[in-house]
């Protein structure tokens, strides 16, 4: 059993924080349904890197999910879509806002077809204010938000974070504003619309640079990798990559000295307390700089971890798949396509003891379900479908 | 009516993606009971930056919440704490695996005691696995988790993201499976235990990273702020800050060059298609370097905006907080502490239609409702509850 797992959600397609979304509550069970136009579909699918002719970017943000095509910009397309929110729990869509009202099938319309429905928009400044309609990407919304201003090298310039949390967290906010507004709908029965902006997620996980501004008048500059008062907590290189090091508190700093064999930096009165270290950093990281390249990663996470100096590698990517963590907590999982064949990705990261979530299905073909969702939620006959299909309904 | 009233959540105090996800629970109206040790509570509460005696810090995490001491390690204090289980809906601690069950107060307890419990652990490695027992921070899972190897500049240094994302998305990731338990107990009456560990969290928003690496078996380095496969795709540096422009396709590109009065852009070979500006990138950043120092952000978003490029400027937080459309959708929010005074911090990213979240309440005082909660759920007297604070139960 799964926790959603009866739970209807039909998604409208857009790259990239609508798919993480709905791959969310898809890999909980929820019966994600992908509405793609019937012209190429969701354009991630034509997004490298690829297995064969297959997206390997779109199948790692599509398993578990169905595909049906429809074409809502035809009346008969926009009936189907009506009579499917009739049964179903949420729609989520990432258009720009106003586009589904111009299509007909703004929240206003859908509650009135079903009361309870639960109207997921996530956009890139939301459904209200001076920015609406403006167009956004990862990278504007990262820059926007703040987040660029606090990330880079010390003195250096603001730099965009790797991973694109500019939609994924967005997509994350949507996930908790859609079962917030379920949890609600199960004691009352009443659905609402949920309306997440991208750039306000930005600014949500911004946390001390906030106050940090607001307490000190002072505008926050990249940060670098080290902490802010806390040191030496840090990574350093060593011969063949970097260690992380957390050095909290005068008792670890001495252990430390002594197991990276330069016992003579107790006794130096500039790193004697944390504060001083701290005041001190950019001479210390000096002289640690000179000691970290004599041995390996693994050979300091031995050294280290052995007496309890909180430290890990800095992994690459392809030591992040191997890492004996990532795989005994299943972070890595396969789905075999169709076509594709066996494609690696990311797990699950909440496991649940009653109900785990999984990845059992992977991404979808397009349209590859139109006909048995068809069949199943609306009782079509094969022939109606048919019909629809060459009239390009579908 | 907010949408998770009814709620009661226990939760155990430490820094920082346990009070973040506890945070997005008491924004929607859960009574977030923050259960602190007599003896300065949350580490955070020692955290600068201050607003004289308090921590703004805090304060931004803390908010709409509840705060009663209890000592955990006194055999009165742990059945206080079971008798709390027995009514309460969802128990949250982020404390290394093992510590409850060390206290007596495991899962596998506290469900005798309440079955429809869900525990919420959130944890650096997670509770199962080899690393399970080792300590964790923030920049040591951004470095295991990959994150900080593909951030920063081209050819720079992995780069540690200026917003602690390993524990804030840990904290997303806790607030969506407890409401995915959440949904589940709703139908069956069973609560379950979801165990959330920091590393998975970044593995899990490495997206497309792992695909790349999968597919090319290159491993993915700092990607600087540029688009891997639209060009001009990045920041600009104009006089007084940063632009970030998106220039998606080669009908804006022409528009794009115009505007920049560089039209002789349009016939270079090099630049004429996304191919051609993406491959010869630095080429062209090279002249779009000479062209934007020319003007001041707002002068380029004038003129960019006017004619559909997508753009927008590179925000430090004092510009974001000042943002009409962060004001306009409410993302600085103001509360007013007992002790501090008026303090601005982060607003709710999630905009309900129905039941909306909302800062209501400043961070409490260490312990200041201990005497009604326990009045409340317990039942207990003025008397009683004087005499366990004097045995410093709480």
């Amino acid at each position: 059993m799964k926790a959603l797992q009866e739970l209807v959600v039909l998604y409208l397609t857009r790259v990239l924080a609508g798919p993480y979304a709905s791959m969310m509550l898809a890999d909980f069970g929820a019966n994600v349904i992908k509405i793609e136009t019937p012209d190429g579909g969701d354009d991630s699918r034509a997004f490298g890197p690829f297995a064969g002719t297959e997206s390997i970017y779109f199948m790692s943000l599509n398993r578990n999910k169905r595909s049906m095509t429809l074409n809502l910009k035809s009346a008969e397309g926009k009936q189907l879509f009506m009579d499917m929110v009739k049964t179903a729990d949420i729609v989520l869509e990432n258009y720009r806002p106003g586009t589904m009202e111009k299509l007909g099938l703004g929240y206003e319309t859908l509650q009135e077809i079903n009361q309870g429905i639960i109207y997921a928009a996530c956009s890139g400044f939301g459904h209200t204010g001076p920015y609406s309609s403006k167009p956004a990407y990862d990278v504007i919304v990262q820059g926007m938000g703040g987040v660029m201003s606090i990330t880079g090298q010390e003195d250096g310039e603001p730099t965009r974070v790797g991973a694109s949390i500019g939609d994924i967290n967005a997509g994350l906010f949507t996930v908790i504003g859609i079962l917030t507004a379920l949890h609600h709908r199960t004691q009352t029965g009443k659905g609402q619309k949920v309306d997440v902006g991208m750039l306000d997620c930005q600014v949500a996980i911004l946390e001390n640079a906030i106050a940090r501004y607001l307490a000190s008048g002072k505008v926050p500059a990249p940060l670098g990798n080290r902490h802010p008062s806390i040191t030496p907590f840090e990574p350093f290189k060593a011969r063949d990559g970097y260690v992380i090091i957390a050095v909290g508190n005068d008792k670890l700093w001495e252990k430390f000295c002594n197991l990276i064999g330069r016992p003579e930096l107790i006794d130096d009165e500039r790193f004697a307390t944390n504060p001083g270290r701290t005041e001190n950093q950019r001479q210390l990281k000096v002289i640690l700089d000179t000691v970290f390249p004599a041995k390996s990663v693994d050979e300091w996470l031995a050294t280290l971890e052995g007496e309890g100096i909180p430290c890990g590698p800095l992994n690459t990517v392809d030591k992040v798949i191997e890492d004996p963590q990532i795989k005994a907590r299943e972070m890595i999982v396969e789905t075999v396509h169709s076509v594709a064949g066996a494609v690696k990705m990311a797990g699950v990261p909440i496991k649940l003891s009653l109900t785990p979530g999984a990845v059992e299905k992977p991404a979808p073909l397009l349209g590859q379900h139109t006909q048995e969702i068809l069949q199943d939620m609306l009782g079509l006959t094969s022939e109606q479908i048919a019909e629809m299909k060459s009239k390009k309904v579908l």
